[in-house]
């Protein structure tokens, strides 16, 4: 991993991905809605999607696309979650990868689709198709930060990162684009993710690759404790690195995956940074817990206490309601054994106030991250999550969303 | 039922009941901080706790003394938990247990004793002791209105409810006092809540009835999904109306459950109604679940999002968020037959939204009471549960409560 680099760029970062971003009025705003994604070669493709059982109409077909572990095209709008829609939406869903496919002479089975945005309202179908025929026409390597920020919601910063390293005596790279910022919380696949590379890798071990990224990055943070209806995360890697095939169980294997793992996380990160209405980064951090399936349930009901996140917007060392949070988490604890630390301030000790340096912690919660370590003291059991406070602009993006 | 009525006044109203509430200086606020209920006789005692694993000191105290049945008075400080206080916090609440029976003259064992507010801060014990003995020295009949207040942390009233009914040819009395207002959630005792009456009563009766009122109540609510450390609901019996034993399996027990029942709702209702910054009071009315259990899931899930709950705030009809959290709810639903209603307006039919009567919906979402009827159209369980929305004001109370 010594040699991993951080490069500009996104999505067209590795070779044979194309990408553009435009306008096509979904958006009352007049801010860009549509994004396509190409490679020029056949990718291989593994994709993780929403768990809800609303899922919506482009991630059902996405699904059932993905299942053959190839892609040539993503398209995607923001605007418009074509969730709960019904016939019309599934018929718009498929419209949106027929146009794609035709307007690319690829085969629609090659093409997953992906939209987000308000539920239960039809999509502009003639404006949708004009911005697909739009958004093909303008696919360039350049295009790559149009594409994240046509996949915006309430996100206020598009979302882009791209890596590189060396593999097999090859340059290879990852390029990954997301967008948050509400309805952010585990389970998979709690946003949109699509994350592209060069390399050459056989289709089980990148699913395998996404499969363990995905649990360390986006089922690791939580805004608000929602699971939309249409969130997915995709890879599609083109093969053209032109390094010897990676297979799984390969020694080298995990070159590969840490870098994926990096990619997943610093898009995972940008996300919480990004929440709705969020000022602070929180990472909590659960230690000693009796397994690591505790220390995430632990962990999560902790980044999910409405008490929790407002004490920490008002930087207000209000530990009582960790205590009281993981109290009815559900999990095992021991009540006499609970450590807390803000950053390397010890806070509690065997679940008892210490006479902690006041202004120290002060100082500590005015800072715009803040790490929570909880060690309970009971097992070997870990997990890290990351969260974000809630504030009035919380509230106040959430309640005026669609009108 | 149709003989029972509303009448003036709290947990003094049944016969041999007395009540003080006084500050003695906990609140820095100076508000009244401590309040002692007395039962001129024994009185037959139930309670049920919080299910928090850090259940605080007093409860764990509580939780012993109640268990023999009987109980002569009740103890309650607020402004400070006295949880997370380790030795000395347990020291602290047997010595409001022993304070209380000392001055009263009866056996500690017949106290029962309950705090309120931050956790983790010792009880200022001097203020403490001389408070139990000022509210002792104020006991009487009309002591309820104080008592009530007493208990009060970001409550912005005091809630208090009595009635009467014939039960066996005597006039049967029910008195309650209840606080909120933030850290509100199902399972069980997730507040303060005290019951008096004069009925005589079984113990194993008096049991049954505390249980199914609580779980028809007070495990219905939720404003943030939060289990306190601290809560308790109590009821004492003085057998003073005189009537004839009331034991389980008698015909007309069901008149006293009835009442009982209304007394514990009309308080949980209060209390989400006093929900931390809530504007609205809205009832998640489930029907058609595969089960009772998991219609109670479901309306507890959309109940505790904050999307849903900002989107009521800001009076919008985001019918989708609701659809999102069932989604996500971890419950059998089936995706093409849920209907939704904004009061008597369906909103969404088979999953799909219905071209509703804007303005009429409108005009619902601006009532300070709203009902969200939600068939899942799958079987016949049933649930209704009561919650709020979430306002800039729950931010503003919950970021700088401590300080």
């Amino acid at each position: 991993m010594s040699k991993m680099k951080i490069i500009q760029g996104g999505v067209t970062a590795p070779a044979s991905f194309k990408a553009s971003g435009v306008s096509c009025g979904i958006k009352a705003s007049e801010k860009k809605d549509l994004a396509v994604i190409l490679s020029e070669v056949p990718a291989t493709t593994s994709a993780v999607f929403t768990t809800n059982k609303m899922a919506a109409a482009p991630v059902r077909f996405s699904r059932c696309n993905a299942r053959n572990g190839i892609c040539r095209a993503v398209v995607i709008n923001s605007g418009n979650a074509n969730a709960c829609t019904g016939l019309k939406g599934e018929e718009d869903a498929f419209e949106m990868i027929d146009k794609t496919a035709e307007a690319l002479s690829i085969h629609p089975q090659d093409v997953i689709v992906a939209s987000t945005g308000v539920i239960g309202v039809p999509l502009p179908m003639d404006k949708v198709e004009k911005g697909i025929v739009d958004a093909i026409s303008l696919l360039s390597k350049e295009g790559h930060t149009d594409a994240a920020e046509a996949i915006m919601t309430t996100d206020t910063y598009s979302k882009e990162i791209a890596v590189q390293f060396e593999f097999r005596g090859k340059t290879v790279t990852i390029g990954g684009m997301a967008k948050g910022s509400g309805m952010i919380a585990p389970n998979m696949a709690t946003m949109l993710a699509f994350l592209t590379t060069d390399i050459n890798i056989c289709r089980t071990c990148l699913r395998a690759s996404l499969t363990e990224a995905v649990n360390k990055s986006f089922n690791m943070i939580t805004v608000d404790g929602e699971t939309s209806t249409n969130d997915m995360v995709a890879v599609l890697a083109s093969g053209k690195a032109g390094n010897e095939k990676l297979i799984l169980g390969d020694d080298d294997y995990n070159v590969f995956q840490k870098a994926l793992n990096y990619v997943a996380t610093e898009l995972a990160k940008m996300i919480v940074k990004d929440g709705e209405g969020t000022t602070k980064f929180i990472e909590i951090d659960i230690k000693g817990a009796k397994t690591g399936k505790d220390a995430k349930k632990v962990a999560m009901v902790i980044a999910n206490s409405n008490l929790v996140k407002t004490a920490f917007f008002g930087e207000d060392a209000n530990w009582g309601r960790i205590i009281s949070a993981l109290g009815h988490s559900g999990t095992e604890i021991d009540p006499e054994t609970v450590d807390i630390y803000f950053d390397d301030v010890q806070i509690v000790k065997n679940s008892i106030a210490l006479s902690f340096d006041e202004n120290k912690v002060n100082e500590i919660l005015k800072n715009d991250e803040i790490r929570v370590i909880v060690d309970l003291n009971i097992g070997d059991g870990k997990a890290k999550v990351w969260t974000c406070d809630l504030s009035y602009d919380y509230v106040k993006i959430n309640a005026s969303y669609r009108t």
